[in-house]
């Protein structure tokens, strides 16, 4: 077998640990160097590729590569960018393919969540029909864990771990403050249209007391009525209310309670600030002073609360992805397999790319109380584990230390540059 | 010396480390069972004094008021409520001596901030004039590190700590976005007068590159067309922009950027919200895609990031607190003293109540840069000892266990009430 060369890249929202799974996919690359070639990767995921802007990542240390094990957000950067068909932009698949081709490309791993699946399987589909020998596997990414089949999503598993920690935190706060002061606590999660954060949030509630007393799921359009009986019923039983919203909330006919008017380059609206909302609602109908929060990107790159959990199964999913590499396989994700919840015993798993791209993974109502403020003890039991142990980074004079690679950039072989349309 | 009992309560904002304080009163004064009584805490500072709602923390476990060094916020309830002079109000005054006479309280610790320390000097003075035996003696607390006479205060170096390694970790998320999506990452942080927490915030800045960029401190009018142009610039060079905004930030005539027009107890306004317009203003005048978080009281919370440091300093304080009471002090604040910066080696001492009251310290103008956007050498030298050190609270199936004290009331020995006003 002839030893062709690895391209990697990372995709959509970065999060705590998707450096992780690269980490897997270098270290376990670099362990087959009879089988496999160099790892490039993408600069700012799929954009590299078509830009031919490689770095070679055999060019980093040892100790720089096992760093990224520690390091959020995405070393090599990311992108929002979605390929189109192949009948509807023939040019940017020639262009992955001659560049592929000038780099002696035969494995493409691609790290990201729905959308970034189907970029993969789309790159799969090109290598066959257009006579192209490549092998294209996803490697799962999101912290909404929004994908189907699979068990959980890497990423997830750290942002809720700290919105459930940050959210019994602030909890206690407010507990303290609410006598003269502050009654009411709105934090703002992620969840464009999955309410699995929100959910997660909901681990910390283990007593009556505990917060969050409240949460505002996007599956469960928001009764007004309905919510500001239960703030007020929980203002009168604890003295205070805590309330955990997610960005992706919608009103009875189906408008995004946040929406700020922009759309991203994948065409989502782009959410943000529906915790100040709740919350200035809440004070106008029952008069109670309030505090809220928006954590936005620190919840996804939160790496100084990583999930051990999270860290050991992005690392898995990388690792898998060369194993699968090396078997031969393409148009598949690595999945998450549970075997069992208490003890949490998982291993990797893959499924076809088809049965993943472009779809999305709601909390299942099963997983919501049935008044839709809650979670059900089977959510609490499938989403405990996968936050469980730390895993710290190294801190030096008080602050953690991540990793800048030195990313140098493969010599361009093509003399053409691509334009991005 | 008769063996009298001991009133410690907690006031203003809570922390991620005043539970610490409050553990170092009550391991010290358990120390001394033959010239200490018992301690009774205020329920909701003040509060519990003025309506005799006392906790008796010697029927708390050894083992929960040791869980107290690692638990945040106020587990005995605080207060935002400012004693009026003795001419305007005796009969609150009264009523404090007819409480503390009842329960056999000849000292008063008060854990709080420059608001809270006023209040311990009053009651100081009240004990003279009204001549109950009395001593009075403050701890200092607070977030936004504005107290004089004290090297930092407890709270701010864990809030510094939080708000430093969330902006190295946005910054690192929003780097790897830059290309296609976002370029703009504003977050707000606490510092209603002084600028400490954001200038804590460039502690991540450390090399050209690093996040944050910006900091907008309230000691440094609002100079938008200087910003704009120090946005730019730093996208042209980097490709994106990270600001840190304070949420005291105000305009050249002197108004809060984020006036929400309401106001608290001490009768200040309560802010809130200038990240969002800081970043939609970014948005009108350059055109780049944004995001912004609030952490508000995630970072005076965050106790599973505390700055080991502080947690030793708050612990210290209410040790100190004690020592003082047994060797007869009153009308003095406990403060922390630096000998070195580095290593950064510290001790207590204390200092009169008249020099701390209502007043607040800013940050130097020799602590910020000439163009106002950063922060000094001289500045950095200072603030870096307060966060070092990391102090993690014990996890339990992945979440932190804080505790949550029996609270048990003394039985009240008044047959009369008391109204608030």
């Amino acid at each position: 077998m002839a030893v062709r060369n690895v391209f990697y890249a990372q995709s959509g929202g970065v999060t705590a640990v998707i450096n992780a799974s690269a980490c897997g996919v270098i270290q376990s690359a670099r362990a087959y160097p009879d089988r496999l070639g160099r790892v490039f990767a993408g600069r700012n995921g799929i954009l590299g590729a078509l830009e031919e802007d490689l770095i070679d990542t055999s060019l980093e240390s040892d100790a720089d590569i096992a760093a990224l094990r520690r390091t959020p957000a995405g070393a090599f950067g990311s992108c929002r960018y979605k390929l189109k068909g192949l009948e509807e932009n023939r040019a940017e698949y020639e262009r992955l393919i001659d560049v592929f081709r000038a780099h002696d490309i035969g494995y493409f791993l691609y790290n990201g969540g729905g959308d970034s699946a189907d970029t993969c399987l789309k790159v799969a589909q090109m290598g066959e029909r257009l006579g192209y020998p490549l092998q294209a596997i996803h490697i799962p990414k999101t912290v909404d864990n929004d994908l189907p089949h699979t068990d959980t999503c890497p990423g997830f598993g750290s942002a809720a771990k700290y919105i459930a920690t940050s959210v019994r935190e602030a909890g206690f706060d407010v507990a303290s403050m609410a006598r003269t002061s502050t009654r009411i606590f709105v934090l703002e999660v992620m969840g464009r249209h999955a309410g699995w954060l929100a959910a997660a949030a909901g681990l910390a509630h283990e007593q009556d007391e505990d917060a969050p007393h409240l949460l505002l799921l996007p599956e469960i359009p928001l009764a007004e009525d309905a919510l500001m009986e239960r703030v007020e019923a929980t203002v009168q039983r604890h003295g205070y209310c805590v309330v955990v919203v997610s960005e992706g909330l919608r009103t009875a006919d189906g408008q995004f309670v946040a929406e700020s008017g922009t759309r991203d380059a994948f065409g989502h609206a782009q959410l943000g600030g529906v915790a100040p909302r709740i919350a200035e609602r809440i004070r106008e109908r029952l008069g109670h002073k309030y505090h809220w929060a928006v954590a936005d990107y620190l919840q996804r790159a939160a790496r100084h609360l990583a999930s051990a959990t999270d860290v050991a199964q992005a690392y898995a999913v990388g690792q898998a992805a060369v194993d699968l590499a090396l078997k031969g396989v393409s148009g598949r994700m690595v999945s998450l397999v549970r075997k069992t919840d208490s003890p949490y015993v998982w291993t990797t798993g893959d499924v076809a790319l088809e049965e993943v791209a472009g779809r999305e993974c709601p909390l299942p109502r099963e997983y919501i109380s049935e008044d839709g403020f809650g979670i059900t003890p089977a959510c609490r039991r499938h989403l405990a584990p996968l936050l469980e142990g730390e895993d710290y980074p190294e801190y030096v004079r008080g602050l953690p230390r991540y990793v800048r690679l030195a990313g140098h950039r493969v010599p361009p072989r093509l003399s053409k540059a691509f334009k991005i349309t």
